[in-house]
């Protein structure tokens, strides 16, 4: 901090904030336009400030080089216009590997080359609560999961009846969408940030379908959505984790066409400074895969797919060249409804499947928490039940251990991982590429083991023994 | 008989059959036409002879009407032309319920309205064999099984030195596809007759893509293809259980277009005296289901579907008004290929997901029989080592005291089926329809149990406790 009380440095792809004082009459969230320009050498970046209330205006800004950085600001407003400063860049502190872009047709990577792998777990409010303590245990598991993602709303369900909204206003009466409640926004950064502390990805659903006429967030006018990126852009994109889905079930939502997502779509790719990742997500469509999005969007950045059957990860990964991420496959869970009440087992076969194949499946749980009031993990977090948790684990680790991209490892005969699925094959032959050595181990991927055949390296055609088990895989390497 | 060795009476659908001597000099497959019109009444059906080797020409006719039927041959050979005799047709003897119809959007019945169920299962050359042993277990084993359907192939594989062949020739270098070899038909007829005593259904599958360029019988000219389509209906058509299954995974068939295929269907369609049911099987096009084939053709009787997830029956179903039968959805087993390594809740669950929206699953078994020769029940038939059968004779009991149509019956609100397949939900909620009585039985699938919920006739909404269970089912009846 400078005497001002400025941030005089921050670490790279970390978050430099600017407070301001600036009018608090009249609808300052609509009416007193605030952006900043960053340089760095001849590199200009120009980002949207926000109102914070109580007077406060705030820029935040994420920079990605090192070294000096200077910034003005430009307002309507003569206090908020022209303020000029200067902050230092340093190197990015440990465990901070920047935010995470597609780096190939199948892969994500952290800008600075460190590979990440997307395996996300569901957790739709976990904290729009009223209790904390809940949503400081939700981080407490997380902390200890095989997680590096989570899917999070920042809009309320016609069920719920939050603390906060984001928009002024405590009821459906009130609700005021020209104006904005910073502390619901403060709110939803703190646990961003929580989750950042973590290491973890934050998909963040900008709207979604489960509105019921009650607060009539899916069906606001073009001019309102744009006003609510906006400012979710100004507050969020900065954080370097953070990912813009633009709905859940896009389909459901009846207000909305696929021109009108288009639209939002391309106004996030405009507006975001960073270009953080963006896709958007499918109901119903799961019939035709043609049809679930067209993925080949230039403002989309990754397939965000909802499908019961991750065995077409390889479809819909050859249909467009970019990342498979099957946002949700149903839950594990005893639910009711038929989107949760998986087993374990077949969550898991479903991640592996996909991850075979190149592609990613997010988690969810949906065991009512008999202990609390019996809503689950995908709706509120708290405490996870589940099979395939520890499973997941497992996986990371296989994944972590394996090439960034198992398809072009496997086409140049390098690396495979192969998986049975819910078959029972007693054996497989496997049909080693030509002239190279190979060690194949056996993975149980429900009891977590991996054992080498014996007698390796191998050549040619070796026949693995499989015994009729279930849920098994192959893992192939090139050794000579 | 009469004194000349004539049939002097036949049961209605049984199979009238009139033997006359002709010339043997030349190809008379190809060289000598031969029909004959059956006159019931004023109503005259034409139907084809063949020639049946050794200067003997056979003409087989199945009545449909009781009374007294007259015939006529025509012929270019004089010995076999304007030959004249009449039969009586009788009653049918009991169990004899005539040919299997579509009966309506989603069902089949007999002629004479006896409901049929298209429990299928798959022996694609089991009566090629040179093993009569293996060939008569077979049928053993059919006679205890649950199966109401066969589907089997006229044409040898490419792997296949069978004993005889449909044309003439012992080899790839002498075949014929200008002469057929009666030895062959004969014995296939035996074989369809065997069934027959079973009441069991023969989808006769007329062609494959399984050659490997050796018969070179998946390539023929148009021409050939209509000679043996010609001779296949003329000898086997008049049998009342025959179905015609254009061919198994039509698609592989790189020397067939679909047009061919509809010139072939459209053939048949003109050709066979009793329009037995005719379908066709898709081998790849399992993603788009709009393309598995143009079912909505009128040569087409029925939805002939390979898919690996009966859940999406309904979407089938819906699409065309005609039956829908996944004919193929891999086997249960332990073979190493893909399609033959489910287990046997895997498979019995998709019976079961069919089965609840109105659709069918044909069984299939791939365990290599250790004791014989490796081969399994598919390929050549023998013995049944699985787990499903007996939990599919359980669903043949319960969907024999369902409605024949359940979809139907559903929305009419008087009996429905629900199904929680692979989901291990705590319990289900059923909303009855307004102001009906239901008694709810508790099905359990794989174990084979039912039992009737306590309290009941019940009204309105039913919370049952399922205790995550997989593979229940929810059997709930009017009762007023």
């Amino acid at each position: 901090m400078d005497p001002r009380g400025r941030q005089v440095s921050v670490e790279r792809w970390g978050v430099y904030e600017l407070a301001l004082d600036g009018p608090a009459a009249g609808n300052p969230y609509r009416d007193v336009p605030l952006r900043a320009e960053f340089q760095h050498r001849n590199r200009v970046v120009p980002v949207d400030g926000f109102y914070d209330g109580a007077g406060c205006y705030r820029i935040r800004f994420m920079p990605d080089a090192e070294g000096e950085w200077r910034y003005v600001t430009r307002s309507t407003a003569s206090q908020l216009d022209g303020r000029r400063g200067t902050f230092t860049c340093t190197p990015p502190a440990p465990g901070n590997h920047g935010p995470v872009r597609v780096a190939g047709p199948r892969t994500f990577a952290y800008a600075d080359g460190t590979r990440y792998l997307p395996l996300g777990t569901t957790c739709y409010h976990w904290n729009h609560l009223d209790d904390l303590d809940r949503e400081e245990e939700t981080l407490r598991v997380l902390a200890d999961a095989p997680f590096t993602k989570v899917r999070m709303c920042l809009l309320p369900t016609g069920g719920m009846d939050p603390p906060r909204l984001a928009f002024a206003g405590d009821s459906p009466e009130t609700l005021d969408t020209t104006r904005f409640n910073p502390a619901f926004w403060r709110h939803f950064e703190r646990r961003l940030r929580d989750l950042l502390a973590l290491g973890i990805e934050a998909d963040v659903i900008l709207f979604h379908p489960y509105d019921e006429g009650r607060w009539c967030l899916d069906r606001m006018s073009p001019e309102e959505d744009r006003f609510l990126l906006r400012y979710a852009m100004a507050r969020l994109a900065a954080y370097r984790h953070v990912w813009w889905s633009l709905s859940n079930e896009y389909d459901f939502n009846t207000h909305k066409t696929v021109a009108d997502w288009d639209d939002l779509g391309r106004f996030v790719q405009r507006h975001d400074p960073y270009q953080r990742l963006r896709s958007i997500h499918n109901g119903t469509r799961m019939y035709t895969y043609e049809r679930i999005y067209d993925f080949g969007r230039r403002w989309i950045t990754h397939q965000s797919i909802q499908h019961w059957d991750a065995r077409l990860t390889a479809r819909w990964r050859d249909a467009c060249p970019k990342p498979v991420v099957i946002d949700e496959i149903g839950y594990e869970g005893t639910a009711e409804r038929r989107w949760g009440n998986l087993t374990g087992r077949t969550l898991l076969r479903q991640l592996w499947h996909a991850a075979v194949e190149g592609g990613y499946v997010t988690h969810g749980e949906a065991y009512p928490d008999a202990g609390r009031d019996g809503t689950t993990w995908i709706s509120r977090g708290g405490r996870l039940h589940g099979e395939s948790v520890p499973r997941i684990a497992f996986l990371r680790r296989v994944l972590e251990e394996a090439p960034a991209d198992l398809v072009a490892a496997r086409r140049e005969g390098t690396y495979r991982l192969e998986f049975t699925g819910a078959a029972q094959p007693a054996y497989r032959d496997v049909e080693l590429p030509d002239g190279g050595d190979y060690r194949i181990e056996l993975i149980d991927t429900w009891n977590m083991t991996a054992a080498e055949l014996p007698d390796g390296p191998h050549r040619g055609r070796v026949r693995v023994e499989l015994k009729g088990r279930t849920d098994m895989a192959l893992r192939i390497r090139r050794v000579a």
